[in-house]
């Protein structure tokens, strides 16, 4: 399939007006070929207004024919075959094998979307029949189902070229809602986006859907993303990306003469936890496992181990001296993007200048373009809880160990922590009760727990939280990985003494979908 | 009880020290005893930091205490007897039918989540065990529940002065999820805020509860308002009144270093379709219905009917005839302050001045003070969209006809309207073509459908929706009314791997709490 280096407005190719992006091999800083020329308001007021067409008619259809539509997004998908795991592998830097493991995530994740279609909880039908006779007043035909918000925006992000871009999480639980979409591609895969927004465009048309539904822009700034979020058709729009982005497009969602729902996921330190019988049982093997974590895809995940907490002691000692060395051999990686790369190297440097932390270690250095040296630094409790510069994202492989010096100490460090994805705990049988006594706080600050496991790896399925409290995300009500997400692109709407004939399928006496209701505080079963 | 004229911040009561607010009598303009002297920041910061320490063991009650205690306000509140009733009529001029009415749905909407609490379906529990021999890679043991989002503001509404006031519907929903709650109280009824204030603080003792799940707090102006949106130990916060009001408290919300969910019910007009067939066989009928339902509360419902949109003909002309003769007929009524009144009053003028616009009808002059003539327009269709200004709401007892040429500028209006919190069809069975076609149109503007209904009067139950598009609401994904509403107050949690003696209740293996838990993927029976 050769690369046309178009915007796909509906089932068009569109030729871009405006300054090209052009995707770079970060691993040669060489120039790939094509450049994709950036769209104009007008291609995006063209393409909300054809998303906008195709609304009503894309959410009511059927449970099926929606499953259906996203299973034939993922077969398009894997028909692409070779073609985008070495497109994919081009622009990102990445290995071939992890780039095959998130086609498999993503395809994994349209059909596990498609079969939350099928079930239909996610339409939450509840019916409070009429009571004609009640007194003192008769109670009205009451029956609620969800419905979808309306068009939405998604914002491709750099570090997951397939699951969490064009075809990602955001699209698919959208798509699922019955939201069309529209996604801003990331200027770093703009070839792998073409792909696959051109498997979608061909879903759409194999399904005999509205064109409308899908819709891909290019753009080398701004002005075409915050046109997508400003944009009056547009009623959601989720992004994982940079705080200070994610902050600037969510000021343009909430002064809208009509605001909208704007998921952001943006920024993140996951803090581990390493409590002191587990590190003195094991505070090398951790430290070692700790390392593993770090460095997994040059530490570009959401859920990079960006900090470690920990009381001094010797069990302590073990794990940093483990982690240094692991740290001091690990091979430099290729990153992202040039910009990326540099990003890293500037986070480390202000990391380096800060007289309160010492650097432990740092990884090889690299002989190619773009690569980043894995880093570890060391800092006093009273330090970091003075300075709150020590919480900001280094978005790499980098980690700070803060040494406090008791359990109380280790306490007021949970307490000051910013909002989370992830907090995890290593512990021993012997750390539980410390363990019973940090969890409420860490609750209050983390979408998600773990004990004895390392944040990195984010499974799909229907328990999983990606998400937590700003400013992990602009909005801690929801995720964004997992079959949950349906429920940020839909609105609860009531019906009231609607006959037969004008309720929707789902509310029906006869109960065609063969849903589990909740009928007069019941559920069916 | 001897009303005390205090602020009830945790288990004390205590006296303001800024500019006092004072009951008035709207019937009489006279002001009522004691007086109520504001709060400060300071009281402010002494009720969130009370909230807070409140939060993670109120938040971790059992199901059943937490039943118990919604069930025990309710019961605080009866036992209050004729003292509420007499000091809520004195204070809001409705009649004392009207407040017994109320004071039994605020009654019944606490043990209805009560019933919700018990139930745990909200916890959403989603449990996907460990796949340790999953290829190429193993799945950890990933659980999900809901908790509660943090202490949440609430401000009590002017037209229901128990429904929506200190135990409404906003405390009730928080309560449940499990937040401490701070009400500001509505200036309007400070004696009966503070009388419910009462009775839900001998319910938090009665019940053993840390003092700081209630608190509430009175302001003559706005400064305590803002300060407790703006406190950082306040997660959320639930606001019924006006436009100009949400939207202020909205932006403190939004520009806090730790944006919070805000939930405001601000403006709706909630527009009837009175459809050609309906009108023709039973245009007079409906119009003497729908003047009915525009007088209830003398039109003080966020569901007044502030609009009807019909096509010309015989059977409008009947409505029009009749629903004129109703209004012409209308007592006049006291409206609940004197602001309001002059509010109104001066809303009824901009439509008198709008030279597209004509006055059909108005009500009986008062000879007491604060009282309100009902008011009947109409306007062209083709005026209507032309003149935004004419969809804001008018709070009271008016409302404008908007007579279109055909199904097509029907359709047009239909299209232009802002969001709502109802949309009514009036129908009979050979109008079902065109509402079906209305429908889709509806869905997307309103959060309520009726049917041959009016849209005032909101049932208390699961099906309820008591929401909409922006700017009914400034969150169209959620409803202030109903079961549904504790989802507000949530967010959801994923723990990985955790030991069963770290799991929440709700999420161990044996299943304590006897949920329908979401296993694999399959609801348990």
């Amino acid at each position: 399939m050769e690369l046309q280096g178009k915007m796909l407005i509906g089932q068009q190719a569109v030729q871009g007006s405006r300054q090209a992006i052009r995707a770079i091999n970060p691993s040669t800083n060489e120039h790939l070929e094509p450049a994709y020329p950036g769209g104009t308001e007008e291609d995006v007021a063209k393409a909300c207004e054809l998303a906008w067409g195709a609304f009503d008619s894309y959410r009511e259809t059927t449970l099926e024919a929606r499953a259906q539509f996203l299973e034939t997004v993922a077969d398009e998908i894997e028909a692409l075959g070779d073609t985008l795991i070495a497109r994919a592998v081009l622009e990102s830097g990445l290995p071939q094998q992890r780039i095959q493991g998130e086609r498999g995530r993503t395809c994994n994740q349209l059909r596990l979307f498609a079969r939350t279609v099928r079930n239909g909880e996610w339409l939450d039908v509840r019916i409070d029949p009429a009571l004609p006779d009640r007194q003192p007043m008769p109670r009205a035909d009451l029956r609620q189902r969800h419905i979808a918000l309306g068009p939405v925006a998604v914002f491709g992000a750099s570090n997951f070229p397939l699951a969490f871009s064009v075809a990602g999480g955001d699209t698919a639980s959208a798509l699922a809602a019955g939201c069309p979409v529209i996604v801003k591609a990331h200027s770093a895969h703009p070839g792998t986006s073409e792909l696959v927004g051109r498997a979608i465009q061909s879903a759409v048309d194999r399904c005999g859907l509205p064109e409308g539904v899908f819709s891909l822009v290019f753009d080398s700034g701004l002005d075409v993303g915050q046109a997508l979020v400003a944009h009056p058709c547009i009623k959601a729009a989720g992004f994982t990306g940079s705080r200070s982005g994610g902050l600037a497009l969510n000021r343009i969602a909430q002064s809208r003469p009509e605001p909208i729902p704007f998921y952001a996921e943006m920024s993140s330190i996951n803090p581990v936890f390493a409590l002191p019988a587990a590190l003195e049982s094991r505070g090398e093997k951790m430290g070692e496992e700790f390392v593993a974590s770090l460095n997994m895809g040059a530490g570009q995940f959401c859920t990079n181990p960006g900090l470690v907490i920990a009381i001094k002691g010797q069990g302590l000692d073990s794990f940093v001296r483990a982690a240094s060395r692991a740290v001091s051999d690990s091979a430099a990686q290729t990153m992202l993007t040039p910009g990326i790369h540099q990003a890293y190297n500037e986070g480390v440097q202000t990391l380096v200048s800060d007289n309160g932390a010492q650097e432990l270690a740092h990884g090889r250095e690299g002989a190619d373009p773009n690569q980043c040296q894995t880093n570890l630094f060391v800092t006093s409790a009273s330090h970091f809880l003075e300075e709150q510069t020590l919480q900001e994202e280094v978005f790499g492989a980098t980690s700070l160990i803060v040494e406090c010096q008791d359990e109380a100490e280790l306490h007021r460090v949970a307490e000051c922590l910013e909002g989370q994805l992830t907090a995890t705990l290593q512990m021993d049988e012997a750390d539980t009760g410390m363990a019973q006594s940090l969890l409420p706080v860490l609750e209050r600050r983390a979408g998600r727990l773990l004990v004895n496991g390392w944040p990195t790896g984010v499974e799909v399925c229907d328990a999983m939280v990606h998400g937590g409290p700003f400013p992990a995300t602009s909005d801690s009500r929801t995720t964004s990985v997992g079959t949950a997400a349906i429920f940020r692109f839909l609105r609860p709407v009531c019906y009231q003494n609607l006959p037969g004939a004008l309720l929707p399928e789902a509310l029906r006496d006869n109960n065609p979908l063969s849903l589990k209701r909740l009928v007069n505080g019941e559920r069916e079963s």
